[in-house]
């Protein structure tokens, strides 16, 4: 073995390159499965990086001064993984437990490995976190790194990746580094544009790029450009031209050995070839002479939340911009607007506090990779658009979450509230697709009141936070138990003679009360439950109150039918055997361009229609 | 009134452009909300386009040989309504409906007018459909039209847009104009790039289009931009710089007037100041010699499903790539793939139908957008990628359904199921998803002959069809009720002693089966119901297996616990109160890169995790 405690020169980066071949090669031979030719054509680029250029130190992956390393092309993982056993980070036996269970080198890279930042697999996605990474690193935080993402040329058919150079470019990020490895094959026909570097080089130069065409096999060339990159103060791409397998004999170059290991025969050979003479073994951080200063503390801070009086009518968004906006002497806090802000209220948040207001225009995608971006360096960031269009950014959510991320997302103008805009701007499924993701907390607040105190504690929250907003103004609400919280519930109008349990969220939540009022007229006591955590839900509550009213249940949303409130009721209650009987109330017609009481009845989930649907199980 | 019956002169498009704007102005401020002054930036553009060049037949809006128009800036609908009213489509009674409840004006374009070809006003989609649809024409129409997209600049941040270019540009789809109107300014704040419009050009140049940069209120330049546009071979975008709110006094240019209507006075002094002299009619419909030749009516076709034996074990995934090979007899079945057919076994189609497999590369969004265009012109397109990967396209399947059309969309290796990629590579969240779009259908098919059915059935199906497909191989089971259908289950050993239900869909069916071997050894006969129509659900059957087995249910399913097969069973049995008591198992720990086996394991959704509950409540 050679250890080397100072930088590789050109021909030790060539054998560390083909160490790294063998070491794909072998583990996924292991395995039986995983990514080998898209290792071979990476593997010279990550020599070069990893031997000459990233600043890291191996040994404490979560220094706030190492360089930030994402691996866009995720099914590449047995080179990272190569890596950090030829850094000493992992042993060889664990490389060789790749792919299997129980191991932390999966097939695509998560952070169960401390030297993951984020999960990658999904393609078109690493780059424009680390786009996000690099924004955060270059506008907050002390220590400046370098963001280096090794992306695939497949995944620059997704637009998600032009919509990061988009933004990049015209934000002049300079302290981030793309390397494509242009191998000119996907998994079973050749990409689009195959070789044609220059046209990618056309199109990051009219993004605002500089881009830096190489040879992905000549460690010099590789270096030369690595070391340009660093070196100039504009956004720089290195496009590189590689061959996919290079190194195995009869794979090199050919289609049909995308995502396949090699078979034990062609593993032995390839290792007869490649392996160099002695194990590479490197030992070194290096520093570049930057401050290992560290990150800045949180400072404690006292947030004085809004106040809002029992009866006041006020738009629930504009409580939702105000809280943030008070929540905003927290330094973390970083607020991320799709042009929207006029609608979501964190025009608000903008207004006090500009510098940690980031606009990203009509951008979703773009959107949530910046606020984990942000997230992997400790900040808090909140996302706000319209619900319908996080819909858009469902795929780099997800992501998310497998990333173990916390993201505060606001979804503005759900359901057919909104009123005249029109389908098209409504959040009808929002709730579903929020609830589905691992880890996930889903608030729905019905007043100022339970808005402003939700926030508080959604942004203090772990994992995907996704609040939804109201366009309308509606009055706070009295509260029998005026205390919010991630599980809780608010009770109505309890008493010991209800009929029937009336469940609501937000608008509903309004709806479900002057539907009790009417039903008291006809001498039907209702309970009415603000369901205001959808995720988690408060079990305790829903099976008392059903417990009371004999199991008679209305549940009424602003959702589609499928998977929003009245499943995550009906998902709690089910394994209780606690519903007797029950009408769900949810968006099943078409909604138009009426005003939102209009909307509210046409969608059947307006007062009177909850007090018909109560009034039929009541009366039985 | 002057009507004119033949092409406008330029001074009449530009009365036409003003008439225009003046009804713009009036229909929303008697709306009181909509968007005019992105009217107003565009009215020049479209004035010219629908004076001079558009190829369409107003009374006969669903002509094959129309051109087609897609107004992708979805929110200047006024516009758009405003040139109905002006070719006599609509009348100026129904012009002043617009945005109120029951009107077919809503507040973005839907197809319920039939002069719209899909539904817009999530930016960034009407551009990639309009690709969608060139492609469609050129490849497979009769009639060959031109498809003219009407796009902001805001919406130039959306990394579909460039995805979309991307494509085209490849593809050199010179039957597309798109018209970007560069006003420069959002809703809340200039455009990233404002009127940087030769940073666009230099972008679609990248991207493989000739731009042509013009002034977008310079009739002639328009009309000039446009004859090119129209007579090159090669794809051409017009890129016109425009004044956002133009033409009205104090609003010209001027942030802050995004979706705000006039006040009375404003529209009262606008009118005044822009009016025609007469009103202006169009009563023509321009031919360019092209024929009127129909669409080619779809063949009748006779499909020979491939035939499964019993027993045999198949992979489930290939069975749907065989049956869609055999379904492709249909001329008008088109297959788009996201670089994974040989995963997804669409191969199988490419293979004998290579002329109708269209590969999109690693691009979901124009996947769909494809898709929908395909969808608008009356072929059958169907779509295929793992499950996970549509989440990137949620947004684009929630518009489709919006603008009803039928499209099928097949997600492969969904679950933990998929065993050694990892959780990237896992749809756990896809049930969920596609269920919430409005007027879905779910399928979930558990082995090669019901797969092979459904397939012909989702073909057949009207709006957005998902279908769940499996990567393993499974035996083909036996059937009780061999008749599968939308709406149907399969129903497995029942019995009047059944004690438990355990309903399963796909992977979990057969562990529904081996679960129902150990109860029997137990003593606890257990009927098992393969649900493999997710949406709509067999609520005959569900109810009655419930009823025959006191309420005892257990639902197991390869998806997260939210709104997936447990949502669905318990939103259906909720209002019946047919469940006495329950155990929903779902993926509630995180997956790694185990074996299939390990991985159901792991999850707590195998066979022995299912006997154990069911005996928990059967045992009772």
């Amino acid at each position: 073995m050679i250890t080397h405690t100072d930088r590789l020169d050109h021909k030790a980066v060539a054998d560390l390159a083909n160490q790294l071949r063998v070491d794909s090669i072998r583990c996924t031979n292991r395995a039986g499965s995983g990514h080998p030719t898209s290792a071979m054509s990476a593997a010279d680029l990550f020599a070069v990086l990893v031997g000459r250029h990233l600043n890291f130190d191996w040994s404490n992956p979560k220094a706030a001064t190492n360089d930030v390393v994402i691996l866009s092309k995720g099914h590449a993982s047995s080179l990272f993984y190569s890596a950090l056993k030829a850094t000493g980070s992992i042993t060889d036996e664990e490389l060789m437990s790749y792919r299997s269970h129980g191991s932390r080198l999966q097939g695509h890279p998560t952070p169960d490995l401390p030297w993951v930042t984020v999960a990658t697999g999904s393609l078109g996605q690493g780059f424009p976190i680390a786009v996000g990474v690099a924004l955060a690193n270059r506008e907050f935080d002390h220590a400046r790194v370098r963001v280096w993402a090794l992306c695939g040329d497949g995944e620059l058919a997704e637009g998600s990746m032009w919509e990061a150079a988009d933004r990049a470019g015209a934000l002049g990020l300079e302290n981030i580094t793309p390397i494509f490895d242009i191998n000119r094959l996907g998994q079973t026909s050749p990409t689009a544009h195959g070789w044609e570097v220059e046209r990618y080089a056309r199109c990051f130069a009219a993004f605002g790029w500089e881009p830096l065409v190489i040879n992905g096999h000549n460690i010099a060339e590789i270096d030369d450009a690595f070391e340009t990159a660093t070196r100039r103060d504009r956004p720089t791409a290195i496009l590189a031209r590689t061959l996919k397998g290079k190194g195995i004999p009869n794979i090199e170059n050919e289609l049909g050995w995308h995502g396949k290991a090699l078979t034990d025969d062609m593993t032995k050979r390839a290792i007869a070839q490649l392996s160099p003479a002695s194990e590479i073994r490197i030992a070194f951080s290096l520093e570049f002479g930057r401050p290992a200063e560290p990150a800045p503390l949180p400072a404690t801070v006292t947030t004085v939340l809004p106040r809002y009086n029992i009866g006041e009518s006020i738009p629930i968004r504009r409580a939702m911009g105000e809280t943030l906006a008070a929540l905003g002497v927290d330094p973390r806090v970083v607020v991320i607007d799709g042009d929207v802000c006029s609608s979501t209220f964190t025009s608000l948040f903008r207004d006090k506090h500009p510098e940690r207001f980031l606009q990203m225009h009509i951008a979703e995608q773009q959107m949530v990779a910046t606020a984990a971006g942000f997230a992997t360096r400790g900040y808090r960031p909140v996302l706000a658009t319209f619900a319908a269009f996080f819909t858009r950014a469902y795929d780099f959510i997800r992501m998310s979450a497998l990333s173990e991320l916390s993201i505060l997302i606001v979804g503005s103008h759900p359901g057919v509230e909104i009123g005249r805009d029109g389908a098209s701007q409504m959040g009808l499924e929002d709730l579903a697709m929020m609830r589905a993701i691992r880890g996930s907390t889903v608030l729905y607040p019905s007043d100022a009141i339970s808005m402003s105190v939700l926030m508080a504690e959604a942004i203090e929250a772990s994992g995907i936070v996704y609040v939804r907003s109201t366009r309308g103004a509606y009055p706070v609400l009295p509260s029998a138990n005026p205390e919010f919280r991630i599980g809780g519930s608010r009770l109505f109008l309890s008493s010991a003679d209800d009929r029937v349990t009336l469940v609501g969220a937000g608008v509903t939540v309004h709806e479900c009360l002057r539907a009790s009022d009417i039903l008291a007229e006809a001498a039907i006591p209702a309970r009415v439950v603000d369901m205001y955590s959808v995720k988690p839900i408060d079990t305790e509550t829903l099976l008392s109150s059903l417990s009371a009213t004999s199991g008679r249940l209305v549940v009424a949303e602003d959702h589609h039918p499928q998977g929003g409130l009245g499943a995550a009721v009906f998902e709690t209650l089910a394994p209780f055997g606690a519903i007797r009987e029950c009408r769900h109330l949810a968006v099943r017609k078409r909604p138009d361009s009426g005003a939102r009481e209009q909307q509210l009845d046409n969608a059947e989930i307006s007062a009177r229609h909850i007090a018909a649907a109560a009034r039929e199980i009541a009366e039985e």
